[in-house]
């Protein structure tokens, strides 16, 4: 693995080089250490071993501006072996990210900025929240097409104010990863060629040598996916990954990786290249043996001032952010539209008329009062609102014509040979729900867009992880969630959702929609939108829904609202209980309401389009909706578990699997009827 | 494509075989779109376009009998495009399974033998449950695993009573799905050369032509993954076919991908080739234009007697099987143990002893009274039970030491060079969740062994689909979720879980445990290997759980029993209030407990380690538990919406993320203390 064996005697030049490098590779190499012991929990292996690459991406290549993390034009940096969370803390309190070294004293304690796995929006200079592997990776993919495509939309001949690369660090776990492959050819298939994945081949994870269970040819498998390959190299030689890069950095049509050789936990004379690396402290005594042994002198915690010298991007950031300014100062007199656009794009403002916009498109569909299925209406309603914003951008993982995600506004997204995109916007993921979901959370953090994707309902299940990671990160992130109940039919149990909607509803930070109709799938849509801190999920019927006739729109984004007072069937009689449906069943209890009310029964019924956003709404308003004194029962098509905590008397829902056959059929076989519901609510009054 | 090109002219006898596989193939393509169209719902364009593929392995190769679908040593086979359902429908009535015709014109109804997707247990013949793409194949994988451990454990020379294949049809669709990747990856690993996967490339999925988002070169990858590959082929030509297949079958150390190319709908002269044949009948106007192009002028569900000959393969297969008894015999006489011990872990049975063991295993948990974390008691009764049980292969998605799954009976699995296995039991499955728990549903699908697999908790999201599956299929399968709250301490909120308890009970016949100290936990773990349709979850702390003391064993069993009265802490009167607490919770209940006893409060503990369980229980029992008047507070360190179903006046938990910081601390930092939960008691008491 030595470069240098058999060259020249290296210059004077070049042993400065060498020896500065050392440095700047040992103060990492320290800090990792030294803090994972301070803490006596944390993983210093990967940090040790990717010192020296490390040096030379942040030393030599990324673009970034340690005064402003939110510099527009910076270059994305995603840690996709989260676990080396030391590595980056480590690179930003270095090179001069505002991370003073007591934060990394606080190493993994509560309410520092140096948790235990890198999360965005704690640390400056952290991009994304990593530790689920390969979803970092996958994040990149996401965040490197953000580019491609906003370059694309807002760069003008001879003013490139959109340049910028996306570079991830990951390892033998991320590659082993399913969501990988998805994200992989995705990446491969979209020609990203600024995005650069160096790969810490370390042949080492958790449980040993990776050989017994990891024999793939990465390499050939990244071809495969169209990628450029560089190396491998030895991941200890900086000028050998320094060249890698930037054999990288020129690759005009394909996204590259570099694999990188290295040893986990370099410079630890007992521990390097082996598991006991990976995810403990090193103790004491080889802590000393491994200073010893790198020649790093210096206390914990203390960095000497030449290794702060080497690290320093300050000048070199401010630079090239001042660069960037009079580019974008120049842009703006030449475009001054287009500039203002890629501002508000960027800044993740919607258009001043939006919410006009979005009270026109419920309104409209209140008045057309339209029966048609959910996803139907969600069609509509994005048909409105990618036409009054540039920045949704759509996609199904192979279920467009089912999810109908796609509107007059967004031609999909295609690639020429060259790469060039053709300004589309529905991405056709292929059958890829995780990758999908990763790669959106990519976007949203990247900037510029609104990402949206749709999927069977089901099928969350398959990318539940980065619906959650999405929640905790807190990025405006859309998923379109069809054929969400039974009312699938003839696909069967192994489509239809049955505990999916109470499941995503657990989700802290997620807002989960099942609307009733057009009017609730408008508002819910513009809601989700509008959601600038929380990811949203839209619930959405395959068959055809009746419009629900309401008095008014206003208390939809409320979560849940009064559809019918028994007024509604002609009873002048105050309510005796409340039914509470969602989705699909809201027809079904309106029909209870009227069966109940020709037995002088009168029931209000409560439309219930998100159970998260209800439960944030003032005590005062959710009394006006359930008010205490009425006995409750909720209705929907699937587990029954989530309702009680309304102290519902009864639930009707379905605690088993579905079956194959025509929706209604099913329906009536799961005794999700008017009348089954109507039965409960005089069970519940004893009448 | 034309194969027959160029070539000398066919010999009468291949112009007869060639009718034959032509009248073959075409009762199957007409079986697929009559019953579709019958439906009007379902996916006649994967049928129609392997339908020589299936004349080629089904007609010449398959090892079956279709008199008994349970035959041991059968060929598995694996429709893992399971859209395509009406193909294997087709075969198996076509071949002489159980499935009369009157179940194909019953297509996707209620309660028919041919539900929309394939479902094991439903169908004669359908060896497992397919549709959620890539899930098939990975099974497959489960399965060749399967037959080659059993192989290696059971044959012996001149005894080869375990000797059959493991053959998947799969399309883009499972090829783009990132479980495709980790279940292929380890089939590569694992050498398992009697497993072939022929992959229907027709170029075209849901959303159309794949070029733009499918640019993998599949044959690349599959080498990359040391699997051996044969094609592209004509997969219209059976002889072609049959010819990749006699390859595949001469494969000594790798697993066999066979690449047919085709055409979707093949046979449909209006829609073969385009996406329009993949999921919506033909409609009757290119129903007959079809018959008429393909020769076929039967009515609807009318297969001419010629067409039912070359199919049956009940006297071929018959003869199979009774030349395997033959085979079995002899081993029976030479080996008579082996033989008694192979026939009972093929049935699923449990040793005679295993009562006892568990119950022996239980007792010495409560007898030592130990203070371990429950992983560390799932390890011990572990010890106990892989000694008892050689059926049981663990495995851990690669943190074995964390997981604790490994027990001293459990070498790690390992194959040499030549593809023999070195006889372990423990699967170290790589960084691959979701495609160990699906490899596990292969496995348990099998027969011989019950697979249990770890890792963190958090990460059952990323498996979560095959969790569902495996309770769909009702098959035997254990999970191992460790580190099972904020309790995992340093890691933070991205390994922390929050939600997974509460979403992992709602799905329908799935047994989740959390048990709260070395006893419960090996009840747990009795129940689950005890549990032969249901798929369990263990989870299990990181950190250390007090053992809590306890008048008896049985009822642990139930899913919830009442773990101490008041008299437990001296009090002499009755309870007054009931805390429910599941886990590691339980310590703080009963310290909540003594502290109110102390203010003259009596309260009850109830642990309920399995709320699935409890709630099958009698009302009778229920009652016992949780008396009808007495106020209930539950805590579990988890999102509280699910605990609301048992009328608790009050919950703690945690409805938001996790931190990083050392457990204690977060424990404190949320509210979650013995003081916190005796205020909570009082509150609700008035008190």
């Amino acid at each position: 693995m030595d470069s240098t064996a058999q060259q020249p005697k290296p210059s004077p030049a070049a042993l400065k080089a060498a020896r500065q490098s050392a440095l700047m590779a040992n103060a990492v190499r320290a800090l990792a250490m030294d803090a994972v012991q301070q803490a006596n929990s944390g993983h210093p292996g990967a940090p040790m071993g990717m010192a020296e690459i490390a040096v030379a991406l942040w030393g030599r290549h990324l673009k970034h501006n340690p005064a402003n993390p939110q510099w527009a034009d910076r270059d994305r940096f995603v840690l996709s072996n989260g676990h080396g969370s030391m590595l980056i803390y480590a690179l930003l309190h270095l090179s001069g990210y505002a991370l003073p070294m007591s934060e990394l004293r606080n190493f993994r304690q509560l309410h520092s900025k140096t948790p235990g796995h890198p999360e965005v929006g704690i640390t400056p200079g952290v991009e994304t929240t990593t530790g689920p592997l390969g979803q970092g990776i996958t994040n990149a993919v996401g965040m490197a097409l953000a580019e491609k495509l906003l370059a694309q939309e807002f760069n003008r001949p001879g003013h490139t104010v959109v340049d910028h690369r996306t570079w991830a660090f990951l390892g033998d776990g991320c590659l082993m990863e399913g969501i990988s492959h998805e994200a992989c050819a995705l990446a491969g298939a979209w020609k990203l060629n600024k995005l650069v994945a160096l790969y810490d081949d370390n042949g080492i994870s958790i449980d040993g040598q990776v050989k017994p269970w990891f024999v793939d040819d990465v390499a050939a498998r990244f071809r495969a996916y169209q990628w450029h390959v560089v190396g491998p190299v030895d991941g200890h030689d900086v000028e050998a990954v320094d060249a890698a890069i930037s054999q990288a950095k020129a690759s005009g049509d394909k996204p590259t990786l570099v694999i990188c050789k290295t040893n986990i936990g370099q410079g630890s004379p007992n521990r390097a290249g082996t598991a006991k690396a990976h995810g403990e402290a090193l103790g004491a005594d080889e802590i000393a043996l491994t200073r010893a042994a790198i020649g790093w002198p210096h206390e914990p915690f203390v960095i000497p001032e030449a290794a702060y010298a080497a690290w320093d991007a300050k000048r070199i950031g401010d630079a090239a952010e001042a660069r960037w300014v009079k580019t974008f100062a120049k842009y703006k007199a030449k475009h001054p539209a287009l500039a203002a656009e890629l501002a508000r794009r960027m800044s993740g403002d919607l258009p001043a008329g939006f919410a006009q916009a979005a009270v026109d498109a419920a309104v409209a569909a209140h008045t057309a009062a339209q029966t048609v299925a959910s996803r139907k209406a969600s069609q509509i309603a994005l048909e409105a609102f990618t036409a009054a914003l540039p920045e949704l951008l759509g996609g199904s993982a192979d279920l467009t014509g089912s999810n109908l995600t796609n509107t007059s506004h967004t031609p999909n997204l295609r690639f020429d040979e060259a790469g060039h995109g053709n300004g589309g916007r529905h991405i056709n993921y292929g059958v890829r729900e995780f990758g999908m979901a990763a790669i959106m959370n990519g976007v949203a953090l990247h900037g510029g867009f609104i990402p949206y994707g749709g999927t069977f309902l089901t099928f969350s299940d398959y990318s539940r992880n980065a619906i959650r990671m999405a929640a905790l990160m807190k990025t405006r992130v859309i998923h379109v969630f069809t054929h969400d109940s039974i009312g699938l039919g003839e696909d069967g149990p192994t489509h239809q959702s049955v505990e999916h909607a109470a499941s995503l509803r657990l989700i802290p930070g997620l807002d989960v929609w099942r609307p009733a109709d057009t009017a609730e799938t408008s508002v819910a849509w513009a809601c989700a939108i509008q959601s600038r801190s929380r990811p949203s999920a839209l619930l959405l019927s395959r068959q055809n829904l009746p419009y629900a006739p309401k008095a008014g729109l206003d208390d939809i984004a409320k979560g849940a609202y009064v559809l019918a007072e028994p007024s509604e069937v002609g009873l002048k009689k105050a309510a005796q209980a409340v039914i509470i449906a969602t989705g699909s069943e809201v027809q079904l209890a309106l029909h209870a309401q009227a069966a109940l009310a020709k037995l002088k029964i009168a029931v209000r019924v409560v439309s219930m389009p998100s159970t998260n956003v209800f439960d944030r709404q003032s005590t005062a308003y959710k009394t006006s909706v359930l008010p205490a004194k009425l006995p409750r029962v909720a209705i929907e098509a699937g587990v029954t578990d989530g309702w009680w905590k309304y102290g519902c008397a009864a639930v009707l829902g379905i605690d088993t699997y579905g079956e194959s056959a025509p929706a209604p059929v099913l329906f009536k076989h799961f005794g999700l009827t008017a009348e089954a519901l109507a039965d409960t609510v005089r069970a519940v009054l004893g009448k």
